[in-house]
C-alpha cells in the first residue's frame, strides 16, 4: 500500500466507526420491533460508509479544520454556529440503504454485503416496509441538523430530488435489461441518476448546511457526480473481476442478469455478442472467465477503466473551489480509492 | 339526501375536480415514461380526494374566507402573502397513493378503486418503484408552496414523521394477522398510525403553512386523528356491508385475509370464533352473509358504529378553535360524511 492509500483507508475507517456508532442513536430499535430490526439489519451489516465519509470530508475541508479535530455533532458553520453534520451523514447512509433494500427485491438478488438480502432474511413485505421506513426516517434525520430553516429546506429539497432521480435511474436500468440497443449516452444517464446523484448530494449537502455560496455547493455537487459515475463503472468492473466472497455477491451477476454496463455497451459496439457470453440459466465459473477474456480482448475493460480514471481526474479538479487543506487532499484520495478498490 | 349531505357532497366534488386538474401539473408524465405512467396510474383512477379536501377546507376556515372564493395556488397567509396550498393538497394525495400502491403489494390485493392494483396492472418491480417515486415527489411538491422556510421545515417534518408512522401502522397490521389476542387498545394504536395520522397531517399542514399558532395546528391535528380513526372503522364496516362493485374490492376481504378490525376484536371478546367464520381458501357470499349476521348478533357491528360516531362528535368539537364560518361547517360535514358514506 502506498502512503496515500494507507491514509485514505485510515480516514474511511475512522469515519466508518463514527457513523456506525451514530446509526443506533438516530434509528433506535423501537416498537414495532420487527420493523425496526428489519430496517437496521443491512445498515448494521457493514459497508464502507463512503457517502457519509465524503460528506464529513467536504464539511472539514469547507470549514478549513483539521480532519477529526471537531466533533461532527457540533460542527461550525460560516457564522460559527453548531451544525449536526453527523445527522446529515446518517441521513444519506439511511437513504442509500433504503435504495439497496428495494433494489434487491426488484432485481431478486440473494446476497448483499455478504449476508442474505433483506427480503431473503425477512420476507418481501417486511423488506418493502423496512425500505419505506428508512426513506421517511432519512428525511426526518436530515431535519435534525440544527441548520437555519432556509438551509434545511435546500438540503431537504436536494435529498428529495435525489431520491426521485435514483428511482428514475433504477427504472432505466430495469428497462435496459430488455433492450439490446442501449447506447453509451443512455448508460451514462442511467448511472448518473441511479448512483452518482447520491454521491453528489453527499458532497453538496454539508456545504448547503454550513452556509457555503452557490459556487462551492455546485462544485462539490459536480465532484460527487464525477466520482459517483466512476464508482459505478468500477462496480461494474468488480462484478466481473472480484472474487464472490470479497464482494458479498455472485461474480458476473450483471452478465447473468443481462444488465447493461459501460463494458457490455462498448463490447457490443465492437461486435461482441454480449448476450451469448453466459447462459443465464446455468452460469459456470469457466463461462464467466471466458466472458471476461472476451471483454478484455475487445478492449472493453480497458475502455471502462480509462473512462473511470478520466472522471476521477475531472472530479478532483472541481475541488479547487475548496481551501487547500488536508481534508481536501483526502477528498481527492477518496476519489482515487473509489476506482482503485478491489471489493 | 339531506341538505347537509348534498352540501358536503358538492364541496367534495368541487375540490376533487380541482385536485384532479392539479395532479398532472405537479406530476407530469416525463422520461422514463413507464415509471411516471405507473406512478400516475392509480392517482388518475379516481378516488374521493378526501385528504386534500380536508386540507383546503381547513385553509379556508382558518383564513376566514368564503369557500372556493380564493384560488388555492395563491392562498393568503396570516400576513396576506400567497401560499400554494394546492401544492400541499397534491402532496398529501401523492403520499396517500404511495401507501396504497405498496400496501396492495404487501397484502397481495388484486383490486383498488375498481381497477387492477398497480402491481397487477404493471408488475411488482414497477409498482415498488412507482411508490418510491411518489414518495419523494410528495416531499418535493410540499416544498413548492412558497411558504417561509421555517413553516416549510415544520410541514416537511410533519409529513416525514407521518410517513414513518404509517409504516409502523402497516407493520402492526401485518403482525396482527398472525395473532389471535389483539386487544382493542392495540387495534386503536394500529389504525391511528396506519390511517388517522395522514388525515391529521392533512388538517394541520395548511395551518402550519399559513402561519397559525400552535394551538390551532394542534386542534386541527386532533380533529384529523379523530375523524381518521372513525374513517378506518367505517372502512372496516363497509368491507362487510357494501356491495363489491361499489367498493372496488372483494366484500369481506378483511375476514378472508384474517385482518383484525374493531368489529372482530369486539366479537372475539364476546366469545365469537372469528377465525372460523369464513373459509379463507374458498369463501362464499353465503358464508360472508352468515358472518355478518353473527357479528351483528354479538353487538360488534353496533359497537363499531357507535365508536365511529363518538369519534366524529369529539373531532367536530376540536373545530371550535377556528373562526365560525362556512368552511368550518363543511369540515364538520366532512366528518359526518366519513361515517355516513356507503362506499
Amino acid at each position: 500500500m502506498t502512503t496515500a492509500e494507507q491514509r485514505v483507508t485510515e480516514a474511511i475507517e475512522a469515519r466508518r466507526e463514527l457513523i456506525s456508532e451514530a446509526i443506533p442513536e438516530e434509528l433506535p430499535i423501537k416498537r414495532p420491533e420487527r420493523l425496526y430490526e428489519a430496517s437496521r439489519y443491512l445498515l448494521d451489516a457493514g459497508g464502507k460508509r463512503l457517502r457519509p465519509t465524503m460528506l464529513f470530508l467536504a464539511a472539514e475541508s469547507f470549514a478549513d479544520v483539521d480532519p477529526l479535530s471537531v466533533p461532527y455533532r457540533e460542527f461550525p458553520d460560516v457564522e460559527g454556529e453548531p451544525i449536526d453534520v453527523m445527522a446529515a451523514g446518517v441521513s444519506v447512509e439511511v437513504i442509500h440503504l433504503f435504495t439497496l433494500i428495494h433494489d434487491d427485491i426488484m432485481d431478486d438478488d440473494d446476497l448483499r454485503r455478504g449476508v442474505p438480502a433483506a427480503h431473503r432474511k425477512y420476507d418481501t413485505e417486511t423488506a418493502i416496509l423496512a425500505g419505506d421506513t428508512l426513506y421517511s426516517t432519512g428525511f426526518e434525520i436530515m431535519l435534525e441538523t440544527g441548520a437555519p430553516a432556509d438551509r434545511s429546506v435546500r438540503a431537504l429539497d436536494r435529498l428529495a430530488s435525489t431520491c426521485t432521480e435514483i428511482c428514475e435511474g433504477q427504472a432505466l436500468d430495469i428497462d435496459f435489461e430488455s433492450r439490446l440497443d442501449v447506447t453509451s449516452a443512455e448508460y451514462d444517464e442511467m448511472i448518473e441518476l441511479k448512483t452518482a446523484v447520491l454521491y453528489a448530494a453527499s458532497a453538496a449537502i454539508p456545504a448547503i448546511l454550513l452556509g457555503a455560496d452557490d459556487e462551492t455547493v455546485e462544485a462539490l455537487y459536480r465532484y460527487g457526480l464525477d466520482v459517483g459515475r466512476a464508482f459505478q463503472i468500477q462496480d461494474d468492473l468488480l462484478d466481473l473481476m472480484a472474487e464472490s466472497e470479497d464482494m458479498g455477491k455472485q461474480r458476473g451477476s450483471d452478465l447473468i442478469e443481462g444488465k447493461r454496463t459501460l463494458i457490455t455497451t462498448h463490447a457490443r459496439e465492437q461486435g461482441v455478442d454480449v448476450d451469448g457470453l453466459v447462459d443465464p440459466e446455468d452460469p459456470t465459473d469457466a463461462e464467466i472467465d471466458d466472458a471476461v477474456a472476451t471483454l478484455r480482448e475487445s478492449g472493453s475493460i480497458d475502455f471502462a477503466r480509462n473512462r473511470a480514471h478520466e472522471l476521477i481526474v475531472q472530479g478532483k479538479d472541481r475541488l479547487e473551489v475548496l481551501p487547500d487543506n488536508e481534508a481536501r487532499g483526502l477528498l481527492a484520495d477518496v476519489a482515487d480509492f473509489l476506482v482503485e478498490r478491489e471489493y
